[in-house]
């Protein structure tokens, strides 16, 4: 086990989210010893991904283009603009079918915990961006937890001054749930909410 | 969310054991948004180790030479041979500093459940290494599972009937527990096993 290439490999591994000391030595020792096409493959597609990949010069999220296959889109209703925290939220809202609106992707949350804060988030482009003279109406989807709660409020107040409408998506309870099994801030949330 | 490259490198990363397509999708986001250098590194290690590490010659571990540093050092013990699963297991008794003798690493262990037989973990490899006339003890060091007994049952028995000396690592009671807090089976076995 005293090996270099082995112990760099291990080290490389661990820098994955989740991936510790364990369960880094457990995949390169897969790859090594069941998957080494799995290993160059990967390989391969982490090159190709950092080299191509960069971000949408409208919305921000990853794409190979210098505009992404939804900013450029002109079906799209571009006087909505819906904002979400990561490719992956962005990607929910797509499979829902229900939204046929504009994105900005934040690539993050607002977490002064983390030394996150309004620069590191991009919110001067999504400002930017949500001025442009054909936005009308920015949905706030970042997360219902505390940092996408504090991150909607921050670009809530923002935009607002700036004229905008501004909605957030509904709080309430989670379609074919039961109350008995719900929990209280749901309820709760889901009766001042009542419409 | 479309791009083929982004893609791909989320099917490579799934690849890794233990991820999925949740897991993957964050470990491409996380290298693409916050640690390029990070997925360059892990690029590199990969290839690097595809292309150098192999098998010793001797103990079947993973080594970047033909004979793995542990079967070279000729301060070790010949006579003693520990067969062991995995490197991370001999790692783990190498950690204890209180066996100095030499290593036959299965690389996995019996699994008909799966599909691996005696081919598959080179089985012949080992009985060739054993009875290569300086080898008088095989002390079979596999995990206590079903499979890592039944695997070391399987050798065992073979290497008994090439007149071997064969021994297995003591089952009991954990250094440093309670008996209140150790289950059944340990004790029940550190009883059969008292010395």
């Amino acid at each position: 086990m005293a090996d270099a290439a082995l112990n760099a490999l291990i080290e490389a591994l661990r820098r994955l989210p989740g991936v510790g000391v364990k369960s880094a030595s457990r995949m390169a020792f897969h790859l090594l010893q069941h998957d080494r096409e799995g290993a160059q493959q990967l390989a391969q597609s982490l090159m190709q991904a950092t080299a191509r990949i960069r971000h949408c010069r409208l919305c921000h999220t990853f794409t190979e283009d210098e505009v992404c296959s939804t900013c450029s889109d002109p079906q799209r209703d571009a006087s909505k603009l819906a904002v979400v925290e990561t490719p992956a939220d962005q990607a929910a809202l797509e499979r829902t079918n229900a939204y046929r609106g504009r994105y900005f992707v934040l690539m993050g949350k607002l977490s002064p915990l983390d030394g996150i804060g309004p620069r590191d988030i991009g919110l001067a482009k999504l400002f930017e961006r949500a001025t442009d003279g054909v936005v009308q109406e920015v949905i706030l989807a970042t997360n219902f937890t505390a940092e996408g709660e504090a991150t909607a409020h921050v670009i809530g107040e923002a935009l607002k001054q700036r004229g905008l409408q501004v909605t957030r998506l509904a709080r309430g309870v989670p379609a074919g749930s039961e109350l008995e099994y719900v929990d209280l801030g749901t309820i709760a949330h889901a009766l001042v909410d009542r419409r």
